[in-house]
């Protein structure tokens, strides 16, 4: 229980708060890039930095295979590796696991799978995770656990839930306690609010540095996720971070927020810059059409990154369609800093009182951008 | 002639100089990064920028098929378009159009040729190539002309290089000048000393802001190169820069400003940053070597790059094995920098009167890489 949290203030179910870490302060509401392998795909990570990222999410799955986890410690650590020394939250590899179907086996004491690079064999425990995750120098650690698909039968999901919380047991005795490291408990139970109870409790009783709502954006669609977040956050303690994983889309995002929820991660920022998307307050652009081809404006009026400030769309068509990395490059860098300006925009919301002028705004751009040309 | 070029220093044939644009200094010898498609391959301009590169090249063939010349002129140039705001020469699209072997028919008046993209026919003619190079903004245009392979018969060189000079008087006609650009007349003749005076005679007498030597580095090797180069350089005028096209690597440049060469031009350190060779004082290192697998050094001892300062060469191999973006981004910023160091190296050694200790030194490190493990 070393990583001290803030709750600075709240409006409704929403929280402005500071999580401090040894490697610095995680303002919050946040977002949170993946770098998979130790890079977030095609941006140098003082431009991660620039764009207001103050945490990444590595990927216990693909480090431990490539290039192992003991080569990262030789190396001093994750931070050291990869040149980022603000903070890192590691996932456990569980729900990347799970993913393997076919490729895995699950007991209780663990998961047996072949790795999708070479086939070798590897085992993933509670206690195999956690030793990773250490290795790795990760200032979060998640509990391994296990996730089920929406929607799944009652006593799937139950049985599933009542191994992981054995696993969050196990993972928080297996965890090395450090001074501004933690470790985070992560809450199943699908779309049974009894379950999320039940799960809560549980964790609650563990007790963790902060708890993540797991098992969700697994293809229930937003309308299914918004009913278990409209209970689920609730359950976590108050004074600890509550991280939703695998969030999402912008809406999802200010819909968890209104919600209670403090920490986001997804892949859509980094893999939209490499099919050519934009996120844009007024929805997505795919700058591979045509309609780019001749067209003066920025992507995206106002906003302050490398490609709006200096490029006009035909130019990132025109990188699209001669298929140069620049474009990924400075794609990738314009989606995170949205994602990064979004977080920054609710933050300065809930400070000056205008979270809820803020979420009307921002649904009503999104819904103007169906109706017109962007 | 509205290039202004100061010869500043000479030590034996080498010259150390200045050439003035509308867009800025360079300082000679100077090399020349590529950016084929209006981007320097998976670089930001202002990281090419930051290499030292004073002055980039861009491909007359490529940018008429694609974006097309007219659509670069409409936003405002190649220098806004691709947010570089330093010097941009241009090639005259003769040489990557004759390279379409089977897809393009020479005549006096030009070239017919079809798009490697679509197939779509085009036609380039002196004519053509300076109203191109026009509407990208080029500031230093090169003359249309005919580069034939080495060895070719002497009749086949001498035909070409005769039709070659009245291409260069046609392009030199159809050249707009303006204060601050220029263009450069093309030396060709192949190995045969007399038809390289011929054609330099041709030129002096055209007239030229600055002067090429052509057809060499088309795979006659270092030898016979520099055999053409004993002599080709002197027979252009001192007062204005020379330029070796498409030239080549650091042991040639550094041959080539021995024999009284001015501006290089070379894709390798760009190609070679996406074939993971990384160049050094002491040679090529190929990074996918597992003998870097747990390597904590950096790439090269001394080198002040992003990839040198920050980053250990196990991870730069990770990088690569995993096939991130950020390896050929870190490894190209490396190589454009390794090369505009030697040049300023070169700069620094004809300032000093050091030169002849510096090329010692420089060859004496080359030799050293072939017999130590790097």
């Amino acid at each position: 229980m070393t990583l001290k949290f803030e709750v600075l203030k709240t409006i409704g179910k929403t929280r402005r708060g500071k999580l401090y870490t040894k490697h610095g302060v995680i303002n919050t509401p946040a977002f949170m890039p993946v770098g998979t392998c130790g890079t977030v795909k095609a941006m140098m990570p003082e431009s991660v930095a620039a764009t207001g990222a103050e945490i990444l999410l590595g990927n216990t799955y693909h480090l431990m295979l490539r290039p192992g986890a003991d080569l990262v410690e030789k190396m001093g650590g994750l931070h050291k590796f990869m040149n980022w020394d603000k903070p890192i939250l590691t996932d456990s590899g569980g729900f990347q696991v799970m993913s393997l179907s076919g490729l895995r086996k699950i007991g209780e004491d663990g998961v047996n799978f072949a790795s999708h690079i070479d086939g070798k064999r590897f085992f993933l425990s509670p206690e195999e995770s956690m030793k990773i995750q250490y290795k790795l120098d990760s200032n979060i650690t998640m509990c391994f656990d296990e996730c089920v698909k929406l929607p799944s039968p009652y006593d799937v999901v139950k049985r599933s839930v009542e191994m992981s919380m054995r696993w969050a047991e196990r993972s928080k005795k297996a965890f090395i306690d450090r001074d501004g490291y933690g470790i985070f408990g992560i809450q199943q139970g699908g779309d049974y609010e009894d379950l999320r109870a039940f799960s809560a409790e549980k964790l609650r009783k563990i007790g963790f540095d902060g708890y993540a709502i797991g098992g969700l954006a697994v293809g229930e669609g937003q309308q299914k996720m918004f009913e278990v977040l409209d209970y689920a956050p609730e359950m976590l303690p108050f004074d600890k971070p509550r991280y939703l994983m695998g969030v999402g889309r912008p809406d999802d995002i200010v819909g968890a927020v209104l919600r209670g929820v403090d920490m986001f991660d997804c892949v859509m920022p980094t893999r939209s810059g490499r099919t050519s998307q934009a996120f844009t307050r007024f929805g997505t652009i795919n700058i591979r059409n045509s309609r780019h081809r001749e067209d003066y404006r920025p992507l995206e009026e106002g906003c302050d990154c490398p490609l709006c400030s200096h490029y006009s769309r035909a130019y990132i068509h025109h990188l699209q369609k001669a298929g140069e990395v620049l474009a990924v490059m400075l794609l990738t860098w314009h989606n995170i800093r949205y994602y990064q300006r979004l977080m920054a925009q609710i933050r300065q919301a809930i400070e000056s009182d205008t979270l809820n002028d803020f979420a009307a705004q921002f649904y009503q751009d999104l819904a103007q951008g169906d109706i017109k040309e962007l």
